[in-house]
């Protein structure tokens, strides 16, 4: 059984979000202010040094156990032709992390995060977003529960991602049903659309908007009806990191769109989580500005699979390297200006 | 004895500059479009890992062997009140990294590379080049051998980075030299300087340029007149990295200034270096544009001593784990679209 049985019950649990610690935050400022180096000359990594602090409740953070989670899901709405590669990859690439040869498994690797994969009923597609709900209220919560379940035993950072033939379609069409303007300001060329293509997917987004009107209002009742289920899971897994209080990063469209309904319902709803690059799918950056999330990285990746956000791990990790280990002014006998 | 012992013999070295294996780089591109990822989707990751197989000469690049070089200077211009810190600072750092407790001693452990800090005469400053060359033909060339003879034995990365209390004003007088401008183009706030300071360091490149004339216009020349022991060193170690055909990771304002001389010489002078990070320094990203490189992190970093270049280093080691260790799709059963 899951964790959530109503959506009431979800309801609940997205108001009720633990603040971090002010005392473990201000101790880590205030040791930022002494170390060996001009202040503020290492930029945002003095910022993430202090984040984490305050999420971790540590003056000294720590990021010995990171998890990285891949969710996948399937797309009723690949009908439309939204997308350059057939639907069965999604089923195929799940298969690729399980043997080890994704992208997601070399980087997992390389910053020494537990790699964990979901697939969530892959084999079965949501209804196409475009004529009907995408999830009714028990798959809604299903994958929402997936997510949430996920996280145990407050892990020192999550790592969120993604892989689903068609989600940025998806992420699209939740972004303009929760932020407004048209199909054709969110959607990008995803896995490599040609013109066409991407007029498909706006078109698409359009008339999901058309079809649910004013019930896309709602944060929640709009996950459920143009989201998908692997962003109900992100959702679910951002949620209850925030109740262990995990930082939390984010990866590409896909994944921030995910998370959107959690700001939606509360401006502070992200405060744990932190955008770790800007991809180069047009929708992402237009996104991350409404969200007033600043990404870490601009490498023009648009892959998934939490490759973005995992290969920001290690500035996490230099970040904290400085703050723990740097000598103060005082220890090493520098003068400080 | 150094390399070289004297200007035309260094002169010589700088047109002699071998080029990349272009066998190894185009099997290496070959193998990036054969990856389970749509083409490019790894964005920057991709280039990253040809570049380095380029220059390593291997399809399959390896950072096994990653060498951080921290250079120390001492500078006359600081008698113009150009910094915000006191020049013997430049000395006290260089005890600091010898005991371990910079921000270079914490994040080269990070990534696992070597870290050697070289100081050039910290107790003997260069002479203000306000109204006098900064080095005389001995001392320029005894500064870049000391970075030229530091390269050994074909290492797999060279990461560079310096530390001298007053060299964001040298690096200044360097961009203005050799691209043209006023000091005020160039100047920044360096570790912090007030609005006085700032003026006091535009006015001291300005004098710089006046005094030393036409001489300027010889790149060589004007590493000798307005440059210092540490960037005459940095100069040297690219050098020599070229020769032995080592990718290099250029850090911030000071570090690529003193790259510059070397692509002012030969356009392609840099082909082996990339740009690791654009600092918060005010002339970086003039120097970085007019140089055509395009860095690889944006943290609002300024701290110099490497530390933006050795934090890339991980960004290099996801590109060839993914490069290196991702299945094709004919090795994973995945329809490539």
């Amino acid at each position: 059984m899951g964790r959530f049985t109503s959506i009431e019950e979800l309801r609940k649990a997205c108001s009720d979000l633990p603040a971090r610690d002010p005392e473990a935050e201000k101790q880590a400022r205030d040791r930022e202010g002494m170390l060996t180096k001009p202040p503020g000359s290492l930029g945002r990594l003095e910022e993430l040094a202090v984040w984490l602090a305050g999420w971790q409740g540590r003056v000294k953070p720590k990021l010995d156990r990171v998890e990285v989670f891949v969710f996948a899901g399937s797309h009723g709405v690949t009908a439309r032709g939204v997308s350059a590669f057939p639907a069965e990859v999604t089923a195929q690439m799940v298969g690729n992390f399980e043997a080890g040869g994704a992208a997601i498994n070399q980087l997992a690797k390389q910053v020494g995060a537990s790699l964990t994969v979901i697939p969530l009923h892959v084999d079965r597609p949501t209804a196409d977003f475009t004529v009907a709900p995408a999830m009714d209220e028990e798959a809604l919560l299903e994958a929402v529960n997936a997510g949430y379940d996920a996280v145990k035993d407050r892990p020192d950072l999550i790592v969120l991602g993604e892989m689903g033939i068609g989600n940025t379609t998806v992420a699209a069409a939740l972004s303009t049903a929760l932020l407004g303007g048209a199909g054709a300001d969110w959607v990008g060329r995803g896995t490599g659309v040609d013109d066409d293509g991407l007029r498909r997917k706006a078109s698409a987004v359009d008339d999901a908007v058309t079809c649910h009107g004013d019930a896309l209002k709602d944060p929640i009742e709009a996950l459920r009806r143009v989201g998908g289920r692997e962003l109900a899971a992100m959702f679910g897994a951002t949620l209850a990191a925030r109740h262990q209080r995990v930082p939390v990063l984010l990866d590409g469209f896909v994944c921030t769109a995910a998370a959107l309904p959690l700001a939606s319902l509360d401006p502070d709803g992200l405060a744990h989580a932190w955008a770790a690059h800007v991809s180069a799918e047009a929708g992402h950056r237009r996104l991350l500005d409404a969200m007033q999330l600043k990404p870490l990285l601009d490498l023009g990746m648009r892959l998934g699979e939490a490759s973005g956000a995992c290969l920001a791990v290690n500035i996490l990790r230099g970040a904290i390297a400085c703050h723990n280990g740097m000598a103060t002014f005082a220890e090493a006998g520098v003068s400080d200006g």
